[in-house]
């Protein structure tokens, strides 16, 4: 869909697994240390991102398939002379790759039997795959447009580089946050693209050969980039508050109810489970 | 050969030690938890796919050579003018190096004394040198050939990569199902190249500086990637099913026996080792 | 700022940080055998760098916002036409990234809930930012300002990868040194693309099309970075004889105390504490 | 030295070491199996090595600059036109930083106080600075020349990650036996280029513009690959020999010497040393 609204798709997309990325990792981060009884809860939640995950590449192929405004393949791939709609083909790929990978972390989750890390491969191997199909998309096209898509690419196989490296180093907060940061810069710079190849708002359009538009579009791509760090460093701040203060008030609560009495140990070792869950 | 059962049979082969991978690495994954008496079974396999790949190899380089329409060079290099035929030479050093890590990989298992990862750094260089060959292989083609052959060279560099982290990492079975995964796709990339270029059964020949037609095979060459990881997950449930099979049908015959009589234990264990191998 | 200056202010600043890190890692590594008790000196030490590099951020972005010669564009990013000097805007930019590079080194050392890792994570990152920056501004210029600027990228993407690495291996010396040499001939190589670009003492220009200069500038390169080897190598032996020297003296003196009375020996631990820092 | 023996002479020096790796690598591996006694053996050995390599840097230097035909430049980099003999300032370079390898690794072993790693980091370097050297070297060159001086690189850049590794993977045989096949073809490709580009025997000359002659080049490097990885196979297997022998015939020996008698226990085990030794 080459308007504003196909790049504002999948930039959505991007910036709510990255958002959501900034609060989960910090608070397993922070809240891990030294306990182990949290496990189930957190299955649980990781089933159901993957399961999202899964419903926005579905979302994304019926939106490049059957758009309302007619203009999707439908599924036929050729017709007589010539491919049909092949960039709606192409983005439809983008979109299953990225569903397989949703599809591969909840078998992984559920299944014991399928080896660890295989999600982590298949999810490396869908940044890949869409960045391969980018990376082709833009031949023969004015400057401007194959500079900004080439943007695209930086998040995305320094995205693969990282996600591969999570194969052998599980739950390494450090990769776990540069990928957040990647994911959000990758979703806002679809909002980017969007803007400017596409003005929504009656804006004037770009220059497409002008160079000192390419040098700001450079530049922009480092200020997405920074923003999106600025964006993770608060959230984990926020995360960082919360579970202190949470630690905090159940410490107090403890502290109360062990004054009262303390024959009630076992039933409130009951509530406090229910507490954390 | 440049013909379409020039791209077949190197296909063909690549095709069918993919599949035979994509049964083995899941069977000694599944199946090993815990036990190592099997090891002696294993080495067995080992040398009997080795020497399989050796002969596929020497099969290429006769073919290459000797081929029964008469058009190889018949091991001649040189004549007065010019180089003969250096087509079927640069395939038939390709395939050499793939004869030779069959022949790394025999020398590994055979003798201890041969440092254990060789075998792998010689199946990275035979990709690698497969990639070199073929990377100066379409220089001044149409564009729809130069870019078809070029997707040979991601499976290539992207196995070399994996299998040269498995010289340190042996045995991870994530690493063995990508390198899978890999070969399929590479095998069957090599028909899907014999379609396009020597289209086969008399159907007409795709117009080879067409577009439309690039932007389908960049497309057409993730469908492969797809395919071949969902035939690797196939592969991987079928071994899982008849593994769990095996053991059950296993623990109800041990039950059995165990409840008519306990004294014949030894000789029990005799017909079970059997049965496993 | 395309002038000398412009090139010998950042230039001067990774060399300073060079010549620091060739005296810090060494006698980091030499003298921290077997003790664990300066941990609290070298976190003061490390704070107050972090905040110098902070501080050279600082400069530098004001530097380019606002020279006293009044051609930097004073925050002004937009006019009616045109994009505002978009030079300075990048080089801001550049010293923006490395400034959060020395803000993320203080939160890491002051805070133990900050990941670490985050902080070598970040200065690679700044490293690849300058690197992507460099890389697109050198478009539509002569061969020779392309080729001298392109060899910037060298170290940029070399330390990047060493950088990275050291997210995993924390404190390795050879890593450290690697990054020493790196920086150095980083900035030694600003210096030398001011001189080669903008002569300052009136000699006369460079002729930036010959292909002998092209060489050279390949040669010189390599020179720059033999250079910087040296230095550390020669910081490295002064470190070391230093540390003897040190270590001696202070043997020597806890002999002859120990001659002459052996009692003090708490009230001499304290002396000696006060001594190593 | 654009000239038969310019590339002679480089390529001996690096089939010389390659040789003596294949060797040297062989034997450490077989031979140390549960000993430790012969480190200092190893050491002398390693550092009569870095001497040679130095020598072989020395040589190198001066043949560069004082020629007997009198075409060096006498360590003149510039007179009042133009730059003297880049090319063979760009040689001196070279053999300068193989030189600091050297050098380097004798530093190593004999003080403990250098940290191992740097050794093979800087002989990485090296590798890396030839590559750089070499890749601006060819331009404005015919295409043959370019291509044949291209597959220098391969050797290079391979060896430099592969020795980059070591710096972490110390005495890891495989990656030691990589590099030696590695220098193996770097020597005798610099061989290939004298034959091709200077034939020395008064034979006909290449047709530098020729696509089949690239195209067997290209075939011809990965012969020179595969000859060197025979060479060393066949050194490892000669090596194993070797040892085998040694040990048997001093097995019997002791087994004769304890049928004469055993009270000359302590006597035999000084021998033993000496042997050896």
């Amino acid at each position: 869909m080459a308007s504003f609204k196909g790049h504002a798709l999948p930039g959505s997309f991007f910036l709510l697994i990255g958002i959501w990325w900034s609060l989960k990792y910090p608070f397993r981060h922070l809240s891990q240390k030294g306990k182990s009884r949290k496990r189930n809860l957190y299955q649980k939640i990781e089933i159901i991102e993957a399961g999202i995950r899964l419903a926005f590449a579905i979302i994304g192929m019926l939106a490049e398939q059957f758009t309302p405004e007619g203009d999707g393949p439908k599924l036929h791939l050729y017709n007589d002379q010539d491919w049909i709609k092949l960039m709606n083909w192409q983005h439809t790929t983008m979109y299953l790759m990225y569903g397989l990978s949703g599809l591969m972390d909840m078998l992984t989750i559920l299944f014991p039997d399928v080896p660890l890390g295989l999600d982590r491969l298949v999810m490396a191997l869908s940044a890949i795959t869409e960045g391969i199909l980018f990376y082709y998309h833009v031949h023969n096209r004015p400057p401007l447009d194959q500079h900004i898509h080439f943007f695209l690419l930086f998040p995305l196989f320094g995205g693969a580089i990282s996600i591969f490296i999570e194969v052998f180093l599980r739950d390494n907060i450090v990769l776990e946050l540069f990928r957040t940061t990647l994911i959000i810069t990758h979703g806002s710079w679809f909002w980017q693209v969007g803007f400017v190849l596409y003005p929504p708002f009656g804006s004037p359009t770009w220059d497409e050969t002008s160079h000192s538009n390419i040098m700001f579009i450079t530049m922009c791509f480092c200020w997405h980039y920074i923003v999106s760090m600025v964006i993770v460093a608060i959230n984990y701040s926020l995360t960082y508050g919360l579970i202190n203060r949470m630690k905090r008030s159940q410490g107090e609560e403890n502290i109360g109810i062990q004054k009262l009495t303390s024959s009630y140990n076992s039933q409130q070792a009951l509530l406090n489970d229910t507490d954390e869950e």
